[in-house]
């Protein structure tokens, strides 16, 4: 009896939602898990906590944990120390926003695909209910692979990865629908941007969150700071 | 009296003579240099330590040295000792070749110029005289551009980085006369793709740059394995 071959795919789990729902998807999909997650000097380690769990919770085969230096690059809310996060609200592309960093972190994927021989990377990146970064519009997804198409060995043989986007045209709304069908534990995500204790429920993401969870009409299970949050 | 704005690039200075006469250019076209160099898990750090001094002789205003995880994804003679590092004369991509790392370095490139506010990224890759790698091919660079455009908080606002290969389409005949006219000290880069004690001069890039001195008619003052070199 022959074996098929193993679809594979890079997904990129961030501790985040929005990650571990596409993580879920490309399961659903068929697809050999192979997790790949940065830490990149957030302001808590919480978000790689959450992942490795999420990471378990599909059943990857294998999780990778690389740290990247973007601390010592500097310029964004983020990383930084000195630069303080928001509330929801701002006006064009917040404080928060990481110079280059989808860009780094696919970068990342792509190698690693080209040796694990994924066939796809799947990233959780949202034009809809997001931030406002800029790589995280279609465009610019698209503009990525066609620079990996050119970029690698496997592509020059005719055999380019695809970056897949599940979520980029859903709204928060549909993603936590999706993760509810899905089975996604969504009480290892993490999606604050400040690097409490408990979630702030004030800044840009905590509030699309909250809004998402209430638009389905679902309780979200984290906790939040009951002094903040609505 | 007022100051005129320093134009800034981000130069990628990897140790090598490509990247060491690319800063030159660099610093000949006016710009204030911000280098930038990767510790990756090469073969040897002779690498590095030519890149500090090459970055002090061209008086570079800052030089940051970013540790990449990239012996963690493996797949490379580069970064994986069970890998031997071919003579030159194969055929098709070698096992040199590293997954994805021209994308990872000047993704880097690209968040870095956005803190620092450059105008431009240099990096020294060729396509005339090289090893057959896909991401030193004009195409490629042009794709990465278009990507860049879309990628950063600047670029949305209107104004982009751009990356410049002044050596794209040289003969390594061409960049020895280039680096002799603007006084790169060539003692100070390594090239040779062996993590021994002296250039092995057999392989693919000990042969592109043995024969690019020979043709100059210039002595290439590294040394060599005697027991190797021709």
């Amino acid at each position: 009896m022959e074996s098929t071959k193993v679809k594979k795919a890079v997904c990129l789990i961030s501790g985040g939602l929005d990650s571990a729902v596409t993580a879920f998807v490309a399961k659903d999909s068929g697809y050999e898990i192979h997790a790949l997650t940065f830490d990149y000097g957030q302001r808590h380690d919480r978000e790689v906590e959450c992942a490795k769990k999420i990471a378990e919770a599909v059943g990857a085969a294998e999780h990778k944990i690389i740290t990247i230096d973007l601390r010592a690059l500097g310029g964004s809310a983020l990383t930084d120390e000195m630069i303080d996060v928001p509330d929801a609200g701002g006006e064009g592309i917040p404080p928060t926003y990481v110079p280059a960093r989808n860009t780094i972190m696919l970068a990342y994927c792509l190698a690693w695909a080209e040796v694990v021989e994924a066939d796809a990377i799947y990233i959780g990146v949202n034009s809809i209910d997001y931030s406002g970064y800029p790589d995280c519009r279609p465009q610019y997804i698209q503009a990525f692979q066609k620079m990996a198409n050119l970029a690698t060995k496997r592509a020059v043989e005719g055999n380019p990865v695809k970056i897949e986007t599940p979520l980029i045209k859903l709204s928060k709304k549909e993603i936590i629908e999706l993760g509810v069908k899905l089975g996604v534990p969504f009480e290892n995500t993490w999606s604050c941007y400040r690097g409490e204790d408990k979630a702030c429920g004030t800044c840009d993401s905590c509030t699309l969150r909250l809004r998402g969870f209430k638009d389905v009409g679902v309780e979200d299970p984290i906790e939040y700071d009951d002094k903040k949050s609505p």
